[in-house]
């Protein structure tokens, strides 16, 4: 398994007029946090598509919201892989705020396109070599 | 079953370098689809809120992508209620574009909450009052 | 002098704690306005990007904010030529509520870019030939 | 005077087809610039709203784009205090990348609500104890 958290500030403009980070809003903070478990293993999804021309359109979402995040929380976002990826890659992730309370848990998948002949392709090795240390 | 369908055209600032709508943007599309769905019904989610003291937070949200929207995509958004709600209300949404192509579906489950107690109730009648025609 | 006003719901997610549009919002609806203006000319800003290879980058944005635009609002955006383009384009806009009142004025500079050379070239004739006609 | 710097990365949600940051985005970029100047100081925007009940609108927003922005630059964002506030605040806003390049220039005038009364006040003491030993 293969974890790794990064903390986020809640902006204005991320809050509705609930007072809460809105709901569609989640999906941008998974995609914080994947990108940054990717650079955390000494690469970026910035090299994946410009480097090895590898593009990661997402399959799937799911989100599951407990507690709201608020205006100026600091949240942690941890992202997880449970498994190697193949064809597909899947990240969960848990978002807690700074009194540890579990505020929200979402799950993606997504899969890898090869730029060049625009077709799927499993995941790269340039990704996977970074990875199964882990597993 | 109550059926309702909006269009709405895709925005540059919708749209990310994949030239593809964001993933995190279809909540939004979501969003519209079924506050267009309660005007339809003579309702708006304003009034929900303003007069009724009604707020609907999201409970959980899922997605799936099948094909991309792009941009300027004229896009027809279906929102879909199968049942009656009850403590909660659960909206099936069906995203297509102008030639017919269904690129996404997503599923939202809201519940109820009184703004003046804070306490989670049941949906509201003059909510239940306009759909249950369609059941 | 060419001027086109195009109608706009102000949703859930645009709005922020204070009950306001959020105040960097008002450039997506600039957009919007500018996009719908080129629409209404027979010709669309995806046409020029993707089939005339220029695209437009914005040089230089203002906004003046009287009152603010809430939830629900039907917005009238009024976006307004008021000297041909040359090296550069340069829209007004005007965000009126239901009600008349006017909320926002705008003004954005933006230039052309041919998307082969990377360089800087000036309005295409794609573009003047359709707007000459209103000056 | 008083200066700030903030450090923030762009996400893909943030970036066009273009591949650059969507101009209307660089107003949140300003946000956090101010919201992190504020919090140098040993206060909050959330605390001036919360415990304070001042509330600050924007008046006026000015961008100036000099070169693009892009997927995964580490942004400085430089938040400047020129003068003292009095019934407004001026805060100027330069945008760096990694290499130095200034990128974009921002101005944004607030002015301040007191929520109960709904009325314009000055600076709240609050503010304006923390900021003038800087001038």
């Amino acid at each position: 398994m293969l974890s790794h958290t990064f903390q986020k500030r809640v902006r204005y403009a991320e809050v509705d007029r609930m007072g809460f980070v809105y709901y569609g809003h989640y999906a941008q903070l998974y995609e914080i946090g994947r990108a940054e478990m990717i650079r955390s293993l000494g690469l970026t999804y910035k090299d994946l598509e410009d480097d090895h021309g590898i593009m990661m359109p997402v399959l799937q979402l799911e989100c599951r919201y407990r507690y709201p995040a608020k205006y100026d929380d600091l949240l942690s976002i941890t992202t997880i892989l449970k498994e190697m990826p193949t064809k597909m890659i899947h990240f969960y992730t848990e978002i807690h705020n700074e009194s540890g309370t579990l505020l929200n848990t979402g799950s993606v998948k997504l899969f890898f396109i090869n730029m060049e002949t625009n077709k799927r392709v499993s995941c790269p090795e340039v990704l996977t070599n970074k990875i199964q240390f882990y597993f």
